[in-house]
């Protein structure tokens, strides 16, 4: 998938300096950008008519797939993380009913509008400025159709820049976020990609889009994680001294309402033969799900 | 994947028995497979543009990616497979030429026109009917744009009949067809089922979309599938003789000019760790393209 | 073995339409049945005798094997379970004493029945109805060469109706028991299968074999779950409050006299290469038996 | 399953010393081993009696399982094989016809009798004299049973000394042997162990069951494997020179009538994750079924 | 590994017998010792150099490999363990600093002086006390280079011995040791071997190189490892009462100067396909290093 | 262990720029050199001494492991490869014996110096020009110590340039090759290193070590491939002509005295679960052996 992208850019930079002309390549761009918002925007209006027909709900978290791997340093499989995931949540070995006993087969509870074609996209030769504005442009039309509400399946961490964006926009200010991960994934810049997996948080605290950032959970960081953490004022808490600020964290939390999330690197080639991590990804899914739906 | 699919039309049944007024139902399916076809009619456009604004070519082999699975009648895994053949083809440990040479980053030699969102398109309670008048319009889109002509990546063996059928109407008349496999896909109806991926030929063959139909390397055939060939007049090659028929084979076969071609059923959760048969399914890419580009 | 089970009821059900004298294959089956049960009997007796020949103990737990998948609805790799846990129970990489110190190589600690010969019971056609009564009659045979007490190696978890039931009445009344699961596995009836492995203890509350049942560790339950729990008077305790319930859990639970018990679920297809799983159940049965034995 | 097989042994013996009334042990292996016998004759008496009632044949090959795998040098994974080689034979991803067209369902063509209780005679402390007794009684209760064959699964190789045994003294007098392996099997004693899996044939040879003895495939035989075959007269072709023997061999070999076999050495512990091995295996068991059924 | 020793063994002692000259193959050994040690010295001299021309340290943890595995009584391939964990240590998926913020790229943190030729010099017939011998001479080699400390790379568990014995010698007195592991590897010898891994402590404390030895997590302990560690005054913690004794363990521990580490019994052939185990091996690495170094 | 590799580099570049004087690590280097080279040595004397003890030989093939897999262009794991070959030559599932018979046991006819210790050598900053040279002359003190010839376990295909240098050195003149290979691995450079496993040829051909290079079995390659192959007068034989050109490739081929040979890039972490990859590696060493050994 990676090499498919590099390749993608590779070429059609080539193909710049043979004097392709550059409107001729700009303008198939914006038709297939163009197309593929407009699939994801004709797929969440039908479910969001759907989940008003049987009675409508307060909140329905869509489930919406970002198969982006290549901004990730390390191996790129996150990119064949949607479809697995979407396989174990349905999967005949578990039953579909959350903790608390919501069914996630009733389309009020859960519904689902698809991946953005990440890899079309990028084959085109779209690069990654335009490719975060569509992904964040396909998160707004799924909070366009009320009462759907983004559940974000990644991909690397990188989409979490262009899904915080759009929230926040959509909503009109800086949202709260939690962040539960190992790593900060807050430096500036990371093997000269700022759209790094590993930068994720920095462009977000840059563009203003979080009120408060709280992380929680690292085990990992290094100088330049503690330093952007002090600079932009984050919350972060580490694994070591989890069971002192347990108590703490609990009167917080997931105490607001959950207008939106996301759940990545998940990397099904580096999973167990019978799929554990994807089940682990697919649980979290559920019970998001039923934290999101009203 | 198979489980989304089997829920998406129960709840869409549901749902019409639910007195869901059917109006509203269909006309969002239609905005969607219209919205789907315009992105692969997007697609292949702008790769046609590229290839005749770097010289042109007689005929451009291109990739269309058909994940759909549901109509295996064991596991359901390769609706999995296209992202994994396009890894394998890029995959940096093979270098990307043919044997004879030709060069496959050269984007007169192959193109790419994505996936047919296939998984999008059943979560909103299409039918199989209308799903393969899908598959057919999309590869018939492709062929549409000159010299783009398909290869085709499954999925199961049931795309073949919507692939067949294509390029048989855009050509005018019955062609003729050389098929691999160690079964003959040609059941009437394989557990209910005519579009299961043990019925395609059948259907190929009752719509006329056939004029010469070889099927080399069966190892497994019951009785049906004998009276099934003779009827259709199929010109079966079994393993069994295939040193004695292999002198003859050679003399037919790949002479002719190849105008499209589908790799089916991989399964990527059948593959070894290393993923062996995704680099087999890569190989016959590779070749098929060498033979029919030009 | 699913699919044998299957094709042994499918044959002999066209055996039947096709005028096979019942007769004869009744007269067969009682055979099969009786030849089997004389197996585990002689089994279990020459064990018995050995035991009491070495100075006897008050209760020593002897393995039984119920190679019995077909009841699941998911994979059916439970059949291959016994076999495999025996092998990490005695396998060189952990020595051979419980954690309290109970060496298992003493025949008076743990000793060995054998496998119900369930698959080839089965393939005769015999139907669920009776096959349950051979394993109920098989646990009841260990049971009647005191001083053994069934440790029963499953199997799917549709098993624990027949083992409760003959433990219920060789002792002459309901049972306390304590049931380990994520799934409460009480549907009154599982995709139409009543011994389905999702309904056993729907079978053993109506049979009226348990005079209390703790479910503990339940993290998956639909409302039919806590309905029929309701309904039978389970005492129910969810995962998401057992850190609450724990010392609660401590003040009960294990303290009684182990009579029996099983370990069930187990599928060796869906285990890690070098089989954790395995060693987890080997695990449960040795501490089992240092809880069981006397 | 080794480490039972050689735990049995070990604390019986002990208990031997300890003054265990030897009548006692012996008495109660008899009756297990009697059991056992019995349960072999009652399956293949049901079969016989189908076969029959269904219009019969004159020769149907009978599954007999042999999980055998302690006499095994090296990993002893092939007692775990016949469940796995039924599984694969019955598997949804083939069909069940043979190359030539005969149909595995139909009884009169393959049946079944199950497995020999190995590990259970075993773990009773029965000796590998008896043992191997007891397999050749049940090969020819088997044959007893008109028009039954047997085609036996291992089991390791050792397994073949009484299956050709039983066969040999069934028929009354040696009999020709085709022997497909790269090692020849032909030690004297391997490791100290008579019964080895590699010693098979000698003990075929040494008790004047073979007239004849072709051994096919030979990769890797030391000076004692060629000097056994010099002493025995058997006929050995190794690898190294089949192109030029083969046209010899396809002279004779599986020209006459095929009256028993058996598949050893498959050991699904080392097989891989998608059961590549046990597909080969369950194949030679179609094959040898289509010319064996008459 | 373990077949190349116990061959190595085999073969010259069959030499001796063969009136090969003792004198010559001593001289060779010794010869390729004297290499061996030289090499190892050479790495710790270049080693210790570097981290003091860099500005110093007061202690540098210093990685050195021990490629043994043939002394664990099951499998064999912790002798396979070094250059696994290295490669875990430094892999691109996790950053190179500690939980507490140590850059492990920075050579006063941590360095590594290589492996001990462990195959090489058991290949030569160079006896298991020699081995040993081997082994804390390049321990020792280590620690002569201040400030390097020796992190040892196991290997299985015997190596604790020799590394235990060279750490006490070098400090010129038996030394206070922290033991964690399910079991307590103190058997006065284990199948006959007395340098097993499971005997490696009773080495320890009849050498008298340890003052109090701490085992922490034992779960499997058999009569004679209670009465071992009662004959040598060891402090056994079990697992089973590990909640009752945290506080206690939490308040000695690692409050002390830890001079020495050793990481064993890591087999990469029993790892999961993704190395799981590999990365908790490297873990532990990471934070002994954090530990250590100053 | 790249990683390691590259991060011995970049460390050492930072060091000198730092001003450490380049004469203490420049000194330190060579002492790493001279000790890694004289284990070699020693080893090679004890190794030809013990043949010559034993009566001697003509030719005595001897291993030779280099762990070297940084010049891959791709995974890295042939640096594993070694101790994985070995493990499986002696493994206890093949016997000891070559297809034509001579015992691999026997010193005389295969014998083992170990590996080159490459990773503690590149740790030290030592650079690749350097470290090709210590290839060379380890393989030179093989071939010094009379009858010992260099049978070499690599690594990736870059150790083939300093194997084949030493070799044609010692000879004192080119020497005739055979490379079986998928790939001609003759590119000037690639990714910017010359000394990269796809250039091994290209620095071979060009040194003047080969009078002559049969390439047999290419199935990719490039147009730079076939221009350097004319450019150097390599004969070249693809896959796809195989069948036409086998009968003159038996004709020369192996018919000459094999002085050296190497079996190349088998990368472990790429092998099926049981290793089949490494029995392959395994089986061209035993069978090289036999071709080799006099």
């Amino acid at each position: 998938m990676s090499t498919i992208a590099r390749r993608g850019i590779h070429y059609l930079q080539k193909l710049n300096a043979a004097n392709i002309p550059t409107a001729l390549l700009e303008k198939g761009q914006n038709r297939v950008i163009d197309a593929s918002l407009t699939l994801i925007r004709e797929r969440a209006k039908l479910k969001g008519e759907l989940v008003r027909a049987l009675g409508g709900a307060k909140a329905c978290p869509s489930l919406l797939g970002v198969p982006l791997g290549h901004n990730s340093s390390f191996l790129q499989g996150p990119a064949f993380a949607p479809p697995r995931i979407r396989e174990a949540i349905w999967c005949g070995s578990t039953n579909s009913t959350t903790e608390e006993g919501k069914e996630l087969r009733d389309p009020r509870v859960l519904t689902d509008v698809g991946d953005v074609p990440v890899q079309e996209i990028r084959d085109c030769g779209v690069d990654d400025d335009r490719l975060m504005n569509v992904i964040s442009e396909s998160v707004n039309l799924v909070m366009e159709e009320d009462p759907l509400r983004p559940l974000v399946l990644g991909g690397d961490h990188s989409i979490s820049f262009p899904v915080v964006r759009a929230v926040s926009e959509k909503l009109g200010g800086p949202i709260d976020l939690l962040h539960l991960d190992a790593h900060p994934d807050i430096y500036h810049c990371f093997e000269g990609n700022k759209y790094s997996h590993a930068s994720s948080f920095a462009r977000i605290m840059e563009g203003g889009y979080a009120r408060r950032l709280l992380q929680v959970g690292i085990r990992s960081i290094t100088t330049e994680g503690r330093e952007q953490g002090k600079r932009f004022g984050v919350e972060q808490y580490e694994m070591r001294t989890f069971s002192r600020d347990r108590g703490l964290l609990e009167n917080m939390g997931l105490k607001g309402d959950v207008v939106a999330a996301d759940v990545v690197e998940f990397n099904p080639q580096r999973d167990t033969v019978d799929g554990m991590t994807a089940m682990v990804a697919a649980k979290l899914v559920r019970e998001l799900t039923a934290k999101m739906s009203k």
